[in-house]
């Protein structure tokens, strides 16, 4: 049933078009919206028609940025002679919470999945290639998604590099911290022992 | 962590606002739509600018509505004698699928509460007892959720009401206990309309 209100309506249906937010969904938080004061709807509208001018992606890395190259290449803290392959900007940003990794990324913006008609040319590889080429590095962490597309990715990439002479690492595989033996499944259980390191 | 981006980072916090979506989504919707065309997020403001200045709520059912009274509320084909008792205008949207309700609609905009210090004066109570006062009808169906919220509501209203010689009745409890309206089925919904009990 569709509300008596088509501009209603017409939120609804460009909010359902959101990933993982169904008709019922886009109705609730449509109706929150209009519940709240205007000022709300306002600043969200200012912030969605400015994001396309203000946010651009660094050409070096692909990182969300405002400035390019971005802070993290552009600041003289990083160390440029590692650099890290992610997935998405979030996958960088949450890697960068853990204050473990000091040199540079690289945004796929994705990774192969036949599936999804995701090919390697529709990523940043032959970007990452080419960034490589012009300024060598001593090791490029793979740290795509452990899924069968992330992996597939991974191995793209190993294969593609394997003649640059660079070391190439792949983040490790094992039990979340926290986590349950017991409650673990076995492709993550066989993976931790397989991969277990010598204390 | 937040993006490198202070636009990117003030529609994150304006997106996590809404109900039931926390950071991590919002930072994912918010990519979604970056990743998009701008087509799409400029649609999106152009509605969210425009809803609070379309949209009204109908002054006698509360339904939202761009004209007022309402298309229920003039249409010549629902019968005046009859109202049915709502918390929202998604739960009477709901109850139109079902085709089963041929009267008008009475939205309270919400349930009594005292835990989210909703009192009876918080809602659309007085303007329900004016209503019938002012334009007699021949029963009240309460259709507020089968939650603590939604009887305690219906019960004030059946005591506020019981003076006045209107029939009160409460839908049937076809509807699972601590369900809710506005997501059940149109044959659920329908049968706890048609089984609706005398108070």
């Amino acid at each position: 049933m569709e509300s008596f209100s088509p501009s209603f309506n017409r939120l609804v249906g460009l909010i359902s078009r959101l990933p993982g937010i169904g008709k019922k969904s886009a109705e609730r938080l449509a109706y929150h919206i209009l519940k709240n004061p205007p000022a709300y709807a306002r600043q969200l509208a200012e912030e969605l028609s400015a994001i396309h001018e203000k946010i651009i992606f660094c050409s070096r890395c692909g990182l969300m940025t405002e400035q390019d190259p971005c802070v993290i290449c552009s600041s003289s803290r990083r160390d440029p002679s590692l650099l890290c392959v992610v997935e998405t900007p979030a996958d960088a940003l949450n890697i960068e919470k853990t204050a473990e990794f000091r040199g540079l990324y690289h945004v796929l913006k994705g990774a192969i999945s036949p599936l999804n008609r995701v090919r390697p040319e529709d990523l940043r590889i032959e970007e990452l290639r080419k960034r490589i080429a012009e300024k060598p590095v001593e090791e490029i962490i793979l740290a795509t998604n452990p899924t069968v597309e992330g992996d597939t990715t991974a191995l793209y990439i190993a294969d593609m590099l394997k003649e640059s002479g660079v070391k190439i690492s792949r983040i490790a595989r094992g039990l979340p911290m926290g986590g349950e033996l017991e409650f673990a499944d076995a492709l993550t259980l066989s993976q931790a022992i397989q991969h277990r390191d010598t204390l």
